[in-house]
């Protein structure tokens, strides 16, 4: 935990939390701080910075958050994913990743080697999403939620729905395949984003796309992408992918720079 | 399961392997292919490529694998690890990261901020990295194990063994950090690396790496790079950094030139 996460209701007037929960056992006995002591926390959608412990016992823990209200709100990620819906157990552990890395909004979607009985999972509920996301949040030092969308129909997914979603995004199929074959990375095509553009990508199910979901796909303005010549996993090919697209958002926004 | 893994013992004189185990019934009930199905297969250490089924009942599955005495041996990643040992639980499933991900060597390492019972787990034992490593190789399509080496001693590691042991190597501390600080990130600075040079760049454990081992780094020459700005969990900070040095290499062998 670098980042103590609090809902924005469990800041009083004063600006004053009490936590009983989890995270003031956390407080208590594994950062082992007491009253004047600092904390690094944040608002989920709001400001992250210091607040200062004013109260601690059995029950719980009171942390001064005032300077929670000033405090810098981090960016939300400039990149988007649309995933075969992952099996669910593989999916559990992804929410934490993808808050982790840092992705903007999650479109979870079927497709025609995603298994139906994943679309039945408790790891499809609100609560157990938002739990993991905060696991996510809280290791990587920020305040903001992915979205989290889910659609039963690829293809009015592709066709319809994504226009109005992802209006004027870079988008992206990620897939195998060694840059000789003349196919950019997801960093190089990447770089081609516009300065406030997001970037949207796709990564495929166990087995992968088939051949009508690609041209749905090229259909849909993806391009196609490499992220190396070995079959990743899914957690990994995410990784790698948003690894990837932050390192040339990064790039350009240094070099103030598009191609 | 995208290579049925197989050690070089369980092909005999003939060129035929006989199968009893979990990959058989994986053969029989996932792949349900029968006889004069062929199927992806490599040998640990060896080629990869097609195999062909010769039998298949309830016991077992014979493979004919001739073809694999003179198929492609995969190229080992040119990518090493110096890891603060992680805990146990993450450890375990980072073995099989690490090898989809493609890892020559990693150096597991202890650390100020690496607990001392993690050192007592049966993690550490041969076998379970192994069966981890060969379920990332499956998954990757890849035959080479990463070598994986055990140091009690962080200081004796850098100022000793590491000479010997990743001769001429470009070594990269991988941090937090924006660009903007003038750090590069670790694929720009594994841009550097010339054609058969080997890239070991250093994970540090949660909480990171203390101030002495740091400057033990520096005096071993590594040099600082970063991996963005998010506090990464070790499993993704290694899944950013393979992607990034790997992105590189492929980058330096497609043009032909390094810095």
């Amino acid at each position: 935990v670098n980042l103590l996460l609090l809902e924005p209701a469990e800041i009083d007037a004063r600006g004053q939390a009490v936590l009983g929960d989890v995270r003031a056992k956390h407080v208590r006995d594994v950062l082992r701080v007491g009253i004047g002591a600092t904390l690094r926390a944040g608002v989920i959608g709001g400001g992250a910075g210091d607040v200062t412990v004013i109260g601690a016992d059995r029950d719980g823990v009171i942390l001064d958050c005032s300077a929670l209200r000033t405090a810098p709100v981090p960016a939300r990620s400039r990149v988007d994913l649309l995933l075969a819906l992952p099996r669910p157990k593989a999916l559990r552990r992804l929410y934490a990743s993808l808050a982790c890395l840092g992705v903007g909004r999650i479109l979870l979607s079927n497709a025609a080697r995603v298994e139906r009985y994943y679309f039945d999972s408790h790891v499809l509920e609100d609560g157990c999403a938002r739990r993991q996301f905060q696991k996510g949040l809280s290791q990587a030092g920020d305040t903001i939620l992915p979205e989290l969308l889910l659609f039963r129909s690829f293809r009015k997914l592709v066709e319809d729905e994504l226009a109005p979603l992802a209006p004027g995004s870079l988008r992206l199929l990620a897939d195998l395949g060694a840059p000789a074959t003349g196919r950019e990375s997801a960093r190089e095509a990447a770089l081609g984003a516009s300065p406030e553009q997001r970037v949207l990508v796709a990564i495929g199910p166990e087995g992968g796309w088939v051949d009508f979901e690609r041209a749905c796909f090229r259909e849909a303005g993806f391009v196609t992408v490499t992220l190396g010549t070995r079959i990743l996993s899914v957690d990994l090919a995410c990784a790698l992918a948003v690894g990837a697209v932050h390192e040339a958002l990064r790039e350009s926004a240094v070099s103030g720079v598009t191609r």
